[in-house]
């Protein structure tokens, strides 16, 4: 490795001036990981007194994160696993960290576990790491890349066949990352519960974000995101269960200092002791809470619906532009296919970046730089009047560069 | 589980008015744990703009955080790199997280790890998760709890006497969280060369504190903590290590869609896909670093070894008192024993309480509550004024409950 000048100038020069402009408020933000993760003004405010690291144990008296009464972290989550409609719940580095810890505890090694295939990264990732083999839930392939949640049944079979066993797990994206797509959970539910498989749910796009039921949707296990969809600032999962499982995950360390006797009896072992969330993360979380309670109501839900599908109609106006995934659309997450966009681009002296970058000009932020042929948006949360100004900006950059809008 | 009321009335009473005191200006926080985390006047300015979950994605164009050039996450991990002595730098949730990996890419399940009797609960755990045994170096014991860095030898031969092999990895806590020791490293490192033994070295407690050097201390690997000692809100750990173990633990996602093909040849399995640090984590510590540089030169350092060593001489001043650990003191993080604070509590109507109420009242804050026998303080980063103000407290409270200072 090359010599590195640590000079505190250049330093300071550097790190010194740190700024985001994708923050401020003359921007509307449409970044497809970033609008369920924005803070509320209620955890803004809370950014200055417990932002330094371990803000959350000036009175932990007990050793354990999850059991501090000051702030009312105990007592949080209690009402988080309420929400959820779980029995228990960890907080987590995120919900990579939760499916890690549920792969790693749920299977043993070369066991076979069923996902579908429009699964986040990071559950193949939890996968390869617990040493498991997999088969994935097929889809159907452009436009609408929707699972058929049926085929669940058939896979089970079909692994059962092969492996002379029944698969160790069952994994299921509620809402995936590429297109939204939002899944039937009670008809993958009804079919583990028909085998008896432990049925795993991942959240991270959907708790928070709209009505979200754990027992309602018949599961042994939701993993849930804060910086993704509930307004925290994080990284901060959670990992939600049944009671059933409860004993397995809260495992305490049962290891003993061959000299010193030692022995750490509070400490779980899956979550490193103390879950690594003990300033902003957990605080924004919960400073956020009752606003992510308010904005999962059914009714408030069925208002973002109605707004995508007014997008939905809206974009779709120019000419040759799609939204990709399950119609009718549902979710704020939304992957658009537009071709004329990308004829542009192939003659535009920015090329590829002539969009997100005429876009901006329009005060609207977070579309990938560079992309013009396929790109997702979100615009969750986004008032009528800024999803206004988000389809205005759309349907004038495509009449700027000659595109129809019908 | 009871029935949990989400009324949203009774959710912003309990959650809309998160507030904490211990931040206010107007205290002396010692909290053991907090001091090194404490923000930097840097780091409070992006609270606002980067609190967002995803912050730092605004312009990620390659699907890792690590490559990020805008905030300058790339250069920044190679700055700090170079700051701690090492060739390469990944970012983890906290230094236990970067331990759960050490421990775990280079050991087999039941293989023997050496690790002081000091270590920090967090290593206990990690050895416990990855299924190893372990042998534990010795300390004096009370009063001064030091491990003789020379037993590492010792114990390897034992142990290639007892299992017929080198133990896998060596590990030693470079500042222990009890006691405030620092070991001597480079005693230890010369060992395992001979042996030829990877050597962990957890700098949880020193990285950011004080002057620090992976490739001086002979070390493989250096892991250190953000939120613990390099004023990051976090939770943010770094794994340093030596550029000769870089591809086992930068290792990409072998896994294949059994359907869909689906690959992930950018995202290192270790870290889940990307490591959990995207918002305030990473630019906390990033807008901190400059000043992290500046206080851990040499003679910055010597400054806060000479106020370590004035407060002990003062608060031993106090009837009884003893300062725990090797003497002469260096380290900021101090354990005090105090038999006539602990007689007063006996008799008091508060028991145990008096002593962290009666200093709250001084305004100084951080024992922990109900200790008066035996506790830890951190006076690391004190102005010279501010530390009078701690010792007259504890002299104040001393002579207020008739203890002697002498």
């Amino acid at each position: 490795m090359p010599f590195l000048n640590l000079d505190i100038h250049r330093l300071k020069q550097k790190y010194g001036n740190l700024t985001r402009k994708n923050a401020r408020e003359e921007f509307i933000n449409i970044q497809p990981i970033q609008r369920g993760g924005i803070l509320t003004p209620e955890a803004k405010k809370i950014l200055l007194e417990f932002g330094d690291g371990y803000s959350v144990c000036d009175y932990c008296t007990k050793g354990r994160l999850v059991s501090i009464k000051k702030p009312p972290i105990f007592d949080f989550l209690e009402d988080v696993a309420a929400f959820m409609g779980v029995d228990l719940v960890r907080p987590t580095a995120g919900s990579r960290m939760a499916q890690y810890i549920i792969f790693d505890v749920m299977t043993r090694k070369n066991d076979t576990v069923i996902i579908d295939s429009t699964a986040h990264y990071t559950t193949y990732l939890a996968v390869e790491k617990a040493g498991l083999k997999h088969e994935e839930i097929p889809n159907s392939d452009h436009p609408e890349f929707k699972i058929n949640e049926d085929d669940y049944a058939r896979k089970i079979e079909e692994i059962k066949q092969k492996t002379g066993k029944l698969p160790a797990l069952i994994f299921l994206t509620h809402v995936d990352y590429s297109y939204g797509n939002i899944a039937d959970v009670q008809k993958v539910s009804k079919i583990c519960k028909e085998y008896g498989i432990p049925f795993v749910l991942n959240g991270a796009y959907s708790v928070g974000i709209m009505p979200v039921n754990g027992k309602e949707l018949g599961v042994d296990f939701l993993t849930a995101s804060g910086h993704k969809s509930m307004a925290a600032s994080g990284p901060i999962g959670l990992l939600g269960m049944k009671e059933e499982f409860a004993e397995k995950f809260v495992k305490v360390a049962s290891i003993k200092g061959t000299w010193s006797g030692r022995e750490f009896l509070n400490k779980e072992i899956y979550f490193y002791g103390c879950p690594p969330v003990y300033g902003l993360p957990i605080m924004t979380l919960m400073a956020s809470f009752p606003r992510i309670v308010e904005r999962t109501t059914p009714s408030a839900w069925s208002e973002e619906v109605k707004k995508v599908q007014h997008f939905v109609k809206e974009i779709e106006r120019i000419e040759t532009v799609k939204v990709l995934g399950k119609k009718p659309k549902e979710h704020p997450l939304i992957h658009l296919e537009t071709p004329a966009f990308y004829e542009v681009s192939k003659k535009h002296k920015r090329k590829g970046y002539f969009l997100s970058e005429s876009l901006r000009k329009k005060k609207i932020v977070g579309i990938f730089p560079g992309s013009s042929k396929r790109f997702k948006i979100n615009i969750y949360g986004l008032s009528k009047e800024e999803l206004e100004k988000v389809i205005n900006a759309f349907h004038e950059v495509a009449r700027e560069n000659g595109i129809p809008v019908n």
